[in-house]
């Protein structure tokens, strides 16, 4: 969380999501290359290419790679290994969550290997005590986002139900998350186990920003899932605190109002700026 | 689960949970292969060929093998071949939970092309919504295992939240799973949505086996974790309604309580047929 707090000081808070389904990529670009691990890696090299000097982060959706057996998960693994040789932090976004010896596993799986990654996406549900085969990775500088309050329309079925103490599960889960990442403080204020909020609850995100004043927050749901840049504000501390993704508005940003007919990568540049703007200008420090 | 229910009915309850760490490969067969892949590929083919007789399902666990990257990968593809060519059921543990189009992805992953399994785990903390974009699969004899109340010490931290109502988070979940497996209703009674019900805590599994009497139950905790025979029978409905795991208790077995000095495959299959027996024996039909 330190590289991903540095990051967003020197490029601001986008996080550009390669969830890269192959009918994203261009009829051209799909020519050029034989097998879908070189179309998918080729489609994502480009947008890093194009991006990476704007972009806070990447994140990395693998369920889009799973879809293509072997041959996906190898461009996943060269997408990664092209984002590290960048110098850019990556998070997956593997949504993993398990007990014990499989969560090791997991831990081993995507912390070390041909699939690192600096930080990952974890399922709670389970219970806190599955959170905790990733700890000895925290010390040496992994972060771990837990789902906390997701972005999708029936995210409330489990996330919202009210508890006899008048809380909502995710403010029982926010308590609990902000209390374990104290004891892995970093200097920059904040801790290795980060939340993910989405942006299409604003109320509620305004509320988890007060509850967890130390917790970096990866913000989903901007664009094509309906946040705006004022929601996302709301979810920063002055201007970092926290990366907001967006996927489809950026990879398919040529297929959307693209009167110059730009090439894929430069209107993916085109809308990483104008987000990276839109969120900036209000989120100024105060 | 229509596959699952005959292949009990025949063979009885015992799901054999392939979560093979290379540790637990005897040096022997380990020396025999020289790639990760071989190793784990052989060790589990060699155990599946001494009980696939006499095993309702392998559950294979996925984080075993992501954990060893796209060698132990390819290792998970080709043991799903080999369990698909026995004609047995497989369930794929791996947990996934997503929305929309990223929970379409997993769908295709896991339920088509090189990963295809019978059955698959997912985590629903994200929402009821999140379920369905498996639904297509269900009407085609595919079939999903929820996570409910799972066998870990700490699964109480969210499932057991008490709501304002007086029912825990995994109560409402019960009934909400029991609720939407009615539209797909199976001629043997179950539905294609199953759910994990861990054996570790009994009087909840009591409770929750008459408040979803169509479910059909993946039954972890069994033996290295504390669950008994006695105990699991509380989870079935005369003798069918569920299956019940156990991985180390199996594929360890060789390395325990072996005075004749087994192979680890006789071993394995020694396990399976006590497991099976002891639990038969408590959950005869009236």
């Amino acid at each position: 969380m330190e590289k991903l707090y540095e990051s967003v000081e020197k490029k601001g808070t986008v996080c550009v999501g390669l969830d890269t389904a192959v009918e994203y990529i261009p009829e051209s670009l799909r020519k050029s290359y034989d097998t879908v691990e070189d179309q998918l890696f080729y489609f994502n090299k480009k947008i890093i290419d194009a991006t990476c000097d704007i972009t806070a982060t990447y994140k990395i959706q693998i369920a889009y790679y799973e879809a293509e057996g072997l041959s996906g998960l190898n461009a996943y693994k060269r997408t990664l290994e092209y984002i590290r040789e960048k110098n850019i932090p990556v998070i997956a976004d593997i949504k993993r969550g398990d007990i014990a010896k499989t969560a090791e596993m997991y831990a081993k799986a995507h912390f070390s290997g041909e699939f690192e990654a600096d930080c990952i996406t974890i399922n709670p549900y389970m219970g806190i005590d599955t959170l905790e085969p990733y700890y000895d990775y925290l010390k040496n500088g992994k972060g771990i986002f837990v789902l906390l309050k997701t972005s999708n329309p029936g995210s409330g079925a489990i996330q919202n139900i009210k508890s006899e103490n008048n809380e909502t599960v995710y403010e029982i889960l926010a308590t609990l998350l902000e209390k374990e990442g104290e004891r892995f403080a970093l200097k920059n204020g904040y801790s290795p186990i980060g939340a993910v909020v989405g942006c299409t609850h604003v109320d509620e995100g305004k509320k988890l920003r007060k509850m967890m004043p130390r917790t970096f927050f990866l913000v989903p749901g901007y664009g094509a899932q309906g946040g705006t840049a004022a929601d996302v504000s709301e979810y920063l501390n002055d201007g970092n605190g926290g990366v907001v993704n967006s996927s489809r508005g950026i990879l398919l940003a040529y297929k959307r109002d693209n009167p110059d007919n730009l090439a894929f990568d430069e209107a993916s540049r085109h809308a990483v700026i104008q987000m990276r703007d839109a969120i900036s200008a209000v989120s100024k420090r105060g």
